[in-house]
C-alpha cells in the first residue's frame, strides 16, 4: 500500500517552522528512488479518466514530483512561483498567512483559455496557497480539473476550502 | 541536436532580474513534454561511465529536472535549499552576491561519507551557488563526482570556478 510506505518514510520534525507544529519532512522519500517511482505512478493512476491538459506545480516542493508527473502524463508543466522569481510578464495572487501575506505568480502566457489544469503540491495543509494558485489559473481563463497531493493533513480542512474551485482532490497519504 | 532545440525553446528576457541582464527563461521548455524527456535522457547520457551515488539539486530550478534525472539513474535525490527551508538538522554555506550574501543548506544526514555526488542545476552562471553547494557536500565527507547543467553561460567563467571542486562539468547548451 502506497500510503503506508509514504507514512513509513516521512519524518516528523517537531516545532518546525515554529513551536507546536509537527512538520512532515519528505526528504527521506527522495532518498528512495523506488518509492519515488511508485509515488509518481500512483499520482498518475488516481487521475485516470480525467481530462487534464497541464500540470501546474507550486514552488518549491511541488517541483519535486510535478515535472515527473507531467512527463508521465505526456503534458506540459507550468511553474507557479513566489513573487519576483518568474522573469517574463506575470499575473499574481496574494493570500493571507498567519502573520502578513504572501504572493504567488505565473507567467501570463503559461496557460491557454479553456485548458484543464491539475494543481500539484507535495502536501495539502490549510489550502491557502492552493486556493491562490486556483485563482491564478482561473484568471487566465483556464479551469482546475483536479488537485493532486502526496500528503493531505485532513485535520486542517484544506479539502473543504478547495471545493469551490475544483471538487476532485486526490492525495496518496492522509493524516 | 539537443543544444539547438534547447536554444530554440529558451526565451531571452531582457533586464531581469535587473537592468542589463539577459535572463534565460526555461519555462517554454517545460511546456514541451517531448523536449523535457530528451533533456533528461541527454543529461543522463553525458554521465555514462561515471560512478555517481546521489543527485543533489539546487533550489528551486534544480528541482525541475534533478529528481527526474535521479529517477532515470535509479539513485537518491538530495535537495539543497535556501536557509530556513529544510526542517531537520542542517549544515550551511554562505556565499557572496553582488550586494550582500546568501546561504544554502542541506540536511546533515543527506549524504554518507564517501558518496559520489552529482550536483545539478538548470543553469551555470558565475558559479557562486554551485561552489557553495560543493562545499556543503565536502562538509559531509562526500565528494563531487560531476556537475550537470542544462545551460552554461560560458562567458561568465563559472566552469573555471568549479575546477577546484570537481573537473567534470557537463551542460547541454552553451552560450
Amino acid at each position: 500500500m502506497i500510503a503506508s510506505k509514504i507514512k513509513a518514510a516521512v519524518r516528523d520534525v517537531h516545532d518546525f517552522p515554529k513551536q507546536g507544529i509537527i512538520f512532515k519532512d519528505i526528504t527521506p522519500i527522495l532518498k528512495d528512488p523506488g518509492l519515488c517511482k511508485e509515488i509518481t505512478t500512483a499520482l498518475a493512476e488516481q487521475l485516470r479518466g480525467l481530462e487534464i491538459d497541464v500540470v501546474a506545480g507550486i514552488e518549491s516542493r511541488g517541483f519535486l514530483f510535478g515535472p515527473s508527473l507531467a512527463q508521465l502524463l505526456g503534458i506540459p508543466f507550468v511553474p507557479i512561483r513566489k513573487a519576483g522569481k518568474l522573469p517574463y510578464k506575470t499575473i499574481s495572487q496574494s493570500y493571507d498567512l498567519e502573520y502578513g501575506s504572501a504572493t504567488i505568480e505565473c507567467h501570463e502566457d503559461a496557460l491557454l483559455a479553456g485548458q484543464k489544469v491539475l494543481i500539484h503540491d507535495d502536501l495539502l495543509a490549510t489550502g491557502g496557497t492552493v486556493v491562490a494558485a486556483s485563482k491564478l489559473i482561473m484568471q487566465l481563463g483556464a479551469s482546475v480539473a483536479a488537485y493532486s497531493f502526496i500528503i493531505s493533513l485532513d485535520f486542517l480542512n484544506g479539502r473543504q476550502r478547495l471545493v469551490p474551485y475544483g471538487d476532485q482532490v486526490f492525495s496518496l497519504a492522509d493524516y
